[in-house]
């Protein structure tokens, strides 16, 4: 069978952008962990370890398969998560070295209140 | 001169309310942290010790009078401040046991971000 370089490189054309670790700031930040949906997805990840990268199909969060998009997509422009694709998979990864970094003890408060939502659900 | 009770109690017939502790939300708290103007009064109130009461006019924010008020509305609600209103003046108080209470440490996250806030003013 032949394959071709790069043809489950990506299901979309769109470049996944990353703001640097300079660049994250508070009230972004803030605003994307202001959310019940996006603090189960950080919760999730944080629960997933250190490197643990998870796939956007395997959140079975309570909401339409566009809105959990724009929750990703939230999180990943405000500097919290991390995401590549890997053919049709899009991974997520949280940024917890860039936020310790930035925002010391951010997390630590945020990721009890995902676990909570979950826990809610 | 006649003094009539009540004739200085308030500006307006609005009832100031405020959330009890146990009814803060976590998310509504964010929400109102994530804004440079909040996160400034909020730091402005934090500095003026644990008792401090600051009246609104006293801040020189740089937004209208009603986007100040507003500002002040959603601190209030979310359960970041307390305001009382003496004679013409409405005053302002972190409820920083409330929140240290609720959520740890999200103060003193919170607090050096409005004093550079200021600080770029």
């Amino acid at each position: 069978m032949l394959r071709y370089p790069g043809a489950m490189a990506s299901r979309t054309s769109t470049a996944l952008t990353h703001p640097d670790r300079a660049a994250l700031t508070f009230t972004t930040v803030m605003a994307a962990l202001a959310d019940p949906v996006r603090l189960a997805v950080v919760a999730r990840l944080a629960d997933a370890g250190p490197d643990g990268e998870l796939a956007c199909s395997t959140f079975a969060l309570p909401v339409s398969k566009s809105t959990q998009s724009g929750h990703f997509k939230v999180l990943r422009e405000a500097g919290v998560i991390r995401q590549r694709d890997e053919g049709t998979r899009r991974l997520n990864q949280l940024r917890r070295a860039d936020l310790d970094a930035r925002f010391p003890g951010l997390l630590d408060l945020a990721v009890p209140q995902g676990r909570a939502v979950i826990a809610s659900w």
